[in-house]
C-alpha cells in the first residue's frame, strides 16, 4: 500500500485548501497547523518551489486514543494533508496513510486506531 | 530500530522546550509549528492529559532535497520532536526516526536524505 492517498482536481490553489479543510471537517478533523513550504523555501534557500502547503489535521478523540496507546506517537501526529500546485490549473491533494507511516510500531491498540483513521483519511480524499 | 529517539531529563517543561529548540537549531532545524496537545485535548474533549508539545522541526536544505526526490513527502514533514511531562520533574524529549517512518517508501534518493536527517536528529537528542 502507498504511504499516501491522493487526488488531483481542477481548482485554484486557495480553493483546494478550502475544499481539503472542509472535507477534513466532515470526518472530524480540525487543522492544527499550516506550513507554507514554498514561502519557507523561498525565504530560507531563495528557491522557487511549486505552491505547496502542509495542513496538520487532527481528530481529537482518535488522537487521544492513539496517545493513550503509545505516548511517543506525537512524533507522527498530526496527520498531514498536502496541497500542491501541479501547474495548468491542476492541484494535487494527498493525505498520509497512517497504517504505512506507523508500520514500524508494534502496538495492536495503536494499530486499531491507525486503521480507523486511515479509512477516514481515505474518505476525505475520495470525497474531493 | 525504534520509530523515535528519546531522552528523559530533569528540567521544567518550559526549559525543556527551550533546550530542544536550541539543540535543533545547532543541527540546522528551525521550528515551523508548535502544537500544544494538552491544551487541545482539554479544549476539545475536556480531558486532562500530561503537558505535551509537538515541535515541527525542519532543516530547509534537507527538506528541499526530500521534496525534490519525492513530492508527496510533505505528508511526513516536518520532523516532529515531542516534549512531554512525565511528572516528578522528569521531562521526556523524543524525535521521530525518519528511517522508520519512511520505511514504506521505496526511493533510494529519499532514503539517502532520510539517513542523514536521522543522524542529525539522533545527535539532537544525544546532546540534551
Amino acid at each position: 500500500m502507498s504511504y499516501y492517498f491522493s487526488k488531483t482536481i481542477t481548482a485554484s490553489f486557495d480553493e483546494a485548501i478550502v475544499l481539503a479543510t472542509e472535507a477534513l471537517k466532515k470526518e472530524g478533523f480540525g487543522v492544527l497547523s499550516t506550513i507554507n513550504i514554498h514561502e519557507k523555501l523561498k525565504e530560507k534557500l531563495g528557491v522557487d518551489f511549486q505552491r505547496y502547503i502542509i495542513l496538520g489535521a487532527c481528530n481529537p478523540p482518535f488522537a487521544y486514543k492513539a496517545l493513550q496507546a503509545e505516548n511517543k506517537i506525537g512524533t507522527m501526529l498530526p496527520c498531514n494533508v498536502i496541497v500542491q500546485d501541479l501547474g495548468g490549473g491542476k492541484i494535487e491533494i494527498a493525505a498520509v496513510n497512517p497504517i504505512e507511516s506507523m508500520k514500524a510500531i508494534e502496538n495492536p491498540e495503536l494499530g486499531a486506531v491507525a486503521m480507523q483513521v486511515t479509512e477516514m483519511l481515505k474518505r476525505v480524499i475520495e470525497s474531493l
